[in-house]
């Protein structure tokens, strides 16, 4: 059985597991914190989750394990089956994670641990996430569709919903800036996304283990 | 046809073209540096290069637009049939990106532009680079293979050679460190990937272009 390392409040562990909820597929999930020591760096080389096992072996890198799983079980799809539409989606994914929640992931330090993120550092993430939405807003089909690559459901929606909830966060924290309305027809998509029942539940068990993780983060 | 935006001293632009000459597709190349101007970015989100028309429509993001070709033209093959293998393929684009290629970039103002960077990034970036220096070695094949991911050439070996240029150039300048002899059996791998005569038609571009490349960074 297919086997899901992470933890709740990880945003990237949330994507692979919305995806393996909406597919239906059977899975054991063991939390598992962020670590290089080797009984699960041996699973996952750079220590980080999310991190699947299957019985061909381990995969990380969340684009990487939800084309996978993709590929692996189509059934319920999260992909068209037209090659350039399926790239169009894997270039949304990549421009939000790279230019959306990694930016906002520098300012983690701050927001989540009460420490000083630089101004350059600010100056900088900003910049990269003024470019990121605006990259965002011109690959993705909203207000004119249901969802952002049109009117099914993709890995895009999925990846997008979770790295907004970081980018969000960080953005209004430090920016007093609220990306969600930067795009023409995220707010009402966002509200869409947080009303399926598997957001729902994701969003719980983040909640839950929010108080336990900021504590642990700030001890560090 | 296919037509490639970018230029001959971007690392990323050589590995999508790297790719196209691999698969002997017919493509049309039109010089082109990043640039936020209206009639490239409504090609490119980002502005960024490589960026590749196809007659569906832009693509950018180098993964992407790797794996696009693959499924678009599958013939001379650049991944395997298995899901689970191409995946692995994948995961070590990923590293090799993230890990390698990305906190070398951050060392580019010294490296190109004689600009300082501060001991912080040079640290922070250090760390990332011996992380994914490890993660990539915990990846591949070598040495007990001829590629990266088994006998036959994939998008792995374009990806981690085109990467370890920028990468092997930041660390040398900066650390004093020989990132090729890092991972073992990688000095040799990347000998033999130097010596495929696209590899040395790319190199020779790249050499040729490079001086008004630099002239062109520090005048910014």
């Amino acid at each position: 059985m297919l086997k899901l390392y992470g933890f709740a409040v990880s945003n990237y562990f949330n994507m692979v597991k919305h995806a393996i909820l909406h597919k239906g597929l059977e899975f054991e999930e063991i939390t598992t914190f962020p670590s290089m020591d080797p009984a699960f760096n041996n699973k996952s080389p750079m220590g980080k989750v999310p991190c699947i096992e299957t019985e061909q072996g381990c995969l990380t890198e969340t684009s990487v394990i939800l084309n996978y799983l993709e590929a692996t079980y189509p059934a319920k799809p999260l992909l068209p089956a037209d090659a350039f539409q399926r790239a169009k989606i894997n270039e949304i994914m990549k421009v939000a994670e790279l230019y959306i929640e990694l930016p906002a992931r520098r300012l983690f330090p701050e927001v989540l641990a009460g420490k000083t993120v630089s101004d350059d550092i600010k100056a900088e993430s900003r910049e990269t996430l003024k470019k990121g939405c605006k990259a965002l807003a011109a690959l993705i089909h909203l207000p004119n569709s249901k969802y952002l690559a049109g009117n099914e459901i993709t890995i895009a929606d999925i990846v997008v919903r979770y790295a907004l909830i970081t980018g969000g966060l960080c953005a209004q924290q430090i920016y007093q800036w609220d990306l969600i309305n930067e795009i023409p027809g995220l707010a009402d998509w966002n509200k869409h996304m947080a009303e399926m029942d598997i957001s729902k539940q994701l969003d719980k068990a983040n909640q839950e283990g929010m108080a336990a993780f900021l504590q642990a983060v700030k001890a560090k």
